[in-house]
């Protein structure tokens, strides 16, 4: 393992060179930090943080370790945390300024359990408005006149820049795997429920969920170990044993998954590009990949995940709309004004969808262990958007865990991710399919 | 035990009776075939009876019997079962010509549950239009010109008139406590979850609760004790361990039970004989219960339970609405129109009251075992309307659990009940404070 550049490790290389002591986490937080100065003032990717709170965490996770106290399996790995999602030790702002100086008074549930596993929160990342689709001030990391996505932008631009080897975002609709597949990292937004929700922003109950940002499959794994599970602050998670990830990762598959590219109702809106290169993945991929027609109908879905998304956030952002709508951006009103007329028949209508939506997936997944699908449109946009969230809407509604993967780019030279998606609950068989693919792909 | 007239006996009595062979189950459902025959032409309370299946059914229990195999705790035992819950061998006509000759494919769970343990399912007695307001054809036992309450008229009337031991029935406001109270018998209603609704109409998911009507305390904690459990197909039902009604019921309070009488928000509607009838309650019950004013705040409840009944029916009724208006009544009508027009934010709004509502109640349960309250305004009125359901709303948009006790009676001789409301989840405790309760006034 060469330690002279400790920022470019991976997390779980990392964690391993401090368990061992071969590399300090203050060196490695030290490193981090470096790096940052170089490249923030171009990628922007940080809304907090304070070097000498990041480095006094450091610190003890060292003395920790000098003094024979229990090493977690991220103890000294630095993790940047999207600033929707509240820590004790420093501001919480959201994204807007109605929520500026915000410093909640506890962790939310996924900082708690990122500190119990020994890492350092670095810092706090920056997100679009209220979660929502105004852009804030990061830049893509590969090109500045690009976006990073959203809006979990901050987590997956510092992930890809390399200051910090793992991030945690969310996703209500695209925004852990849109902006992952712009800035050319993983992104894995487990299924509905695995991970706590506690002392995260809320906007869409029936739809958010956390996600995790890294540069390797290995870290995605380590990290998403980490904080799943139980917690009875969120309703929605339930009781089971710790999810072994990163030993599943290592195992081989029983037999060679077979993969289902699915194009979705929403094809049409793929550039070329994207058509170009998901054609060649396919290609590649033989035997081991059959395209496979989901039903037109389907497109309805985009609909109901709209009429819940837009329900919800109207409940869940009114104190927002009604004391200070005018710090509102434009977009976000009307989308806030359009939830308030949504009637309680169309919201539990289409909340009612879901059962058969994933009965029609579940008879999918009897033949095939994932599907692959676009992550995104294209490339990154310019600036002013955060792109188009069209191809991560169908697997939020329906809960079931997607894993953007940096396998592709295009014509113009940046990222291009492709999506693979699993059953719902079948998350540690999604992330063994992807190093499968990983792999064929390599060779 | 006087076994010349069965369908006098209690239920607890009926299973022993048959159970010891001194009594066969078609000697008992006989009896009871012939007590309908008697008093149902005055009362009404079966939408479906054929007295050649029941006794039938009954042979075949006896035959268990004979031949040595397993005998269940309702082993003969004929039950009345309320036609919004599904049996496969008999009509479900959810008391609406819309639905007239509806012959499910299979019983609900609770009627599977009824069979398994050895029950005789006698007949399906007469609802309200589609669970709701709308009187059926059914009288009060205790004078035929007035209403046996609603929506589980039939249940209640059956067992009050002595037609059966046991019935279940339906609440998604007082529909169980508001017909026990108006006929005289016990109606509980069981914690939100307690029992499976899969099978049974569904009206309000959020709201809607199984419910048993029996003229003994023991009697009702017999037919509780084998339908509550966990049924995947009811997603709101927990894994638990089979409650013990019947043994807990048996054993006295570890301390002597303290009572709070609360005259709730809507204590105004009562009548002038309701009022007496619980001052004198109160009055013997002493220093073991304390009148507690509920927050005036809380009157916001009402409306609350009326916001998510009535958008929970705009959808669960959306096909009879669209398809057969004309044929519902002209005040369901105007029901389904005003769910229609509820908003997704108001719904969800008072949704999000729930938890806290519970806290409050929490805080009571601290120091009381139990809450007394009316169970009605007053006695049965007369036929044209099934009666107030003021006194129920409270309890079941809380999940409570509340039991409907026959202790009092009104100016006019007729049956008038107290209500007991116990901690959500808590509902043995809940019997036994009932036990304890019934002893000291008999006393």
């Amino acid at each position: 393992m060469d330690l002279s550049h400790p920022e470019r490790l991976s997390a779980t290389d990392a964690a391993r060179a401090v368990a061992s002591g071969a590399l300090s986490a203050e060196q490695l937080v030290q490193a981090c930090l470096e790096r940052i100065r170089e490249v923030e003032p171009a990628v922007q990717a940080w809304q907090y943080l304070d070097e000498a709170h990041a480095l006094a965490q450091a610190r003890a996770r060292d003395a920790d370790r000098a003094e024979g106290r229990p090493i977690g399996p991220l103890h000294g790995v630095p993790v940047g945390i999207k600033d929707i999602i509240d820590t004790a030790d420093m501001p919480t702002e959201d994204g807007t300024v109605l929520h500026a100086g915000r410093t909640p008074a506890r962790d939310a549930a996924v900082v708690a359990q990122l500190r119990a596993a020994g890492a350092v929160v670095l810092g706090k990342t920056v997100t679009t408005e209220l979660a929502t689709y105004a852009p804030g001030k990061t830049r893509n990391p590969h090109d500045a006149t690009r976006s990073p996505g959203g809006s979990s932008s901050g987590s997956a631009a510092a992930v890809a820049a390399g200051m910090v080897p793992l991030a945690v975002g969310t996703q209500s609709n695209a925004s852990v795997i849109r902006p992952a597949a712009y800035c050319g990292v993983y992104g894995f937004k487990p299924s509905y429920g695995l991970i706590s929700r506690h002392g995260v922003l809320k906007l869409s109950p029936s739809l958010d969920a956390v996600g995790v940002f890294a540069r390797t499959l290995d870290d995605v794994a380590l990290l998403a170990e980490q904080i799943t599970g139980f917690d009875e602050n969120d309703p929605v998670t339930r009781p089971h044993a710790r999810l072994p990830f990163v030993q599943t990762l290592a195992a081989a598959p029983p037999l060679p998954p077979k993969l289902a590219f699915v194009k979705t109702p929403m094809w049409e809106r793929t550039e070329p590009g994207t058509r170009e290169a998901f054609s060649e993945l396919v290609e590649a991929l033989g035997a081991s990949c059959e395209e496979v027609a989901l039903p037109d109908s389907l497109a309805e879905a985009w609909e109901w995940h709209r009429t819940i998304m837009e329900a919800e956030m109207a409940l869940h952002l009114d104190l927002e709309y009604e004391r200070g709508r005018d710090k509102l951006s434009a977009p976000l009103q009307q989308q806030l004004a359009r939830g308030r007329e949504i009637s309680a028949l169309a919201y539990q209508r289409a909340l009612g969808r879901l059962p058969r939506l994933l009965d029609g997936f579940d008879e999918l997944f009897a033949k095939f262990d994932a599907l692959v699908a676009p992550a995104t449109t294209g490339t990154a946009p310019p600036l002013a958007s955060t792109g188009d969230p069209v191809f991560g809407t169908l697997w939020t509604l329906a809960g079931m865990p997607a894993l953007a993967m940096p396998l592709m780019h295009g014509a113009d030279g940046l990222p291009l991710g492709a999506q693979l998606v699993g059953r719902r609950g079948d998350d540690m068989r999604l992330l063994r399919t992807a190093r499968w693919l990983q792999m064929q792909l390599d060779t």
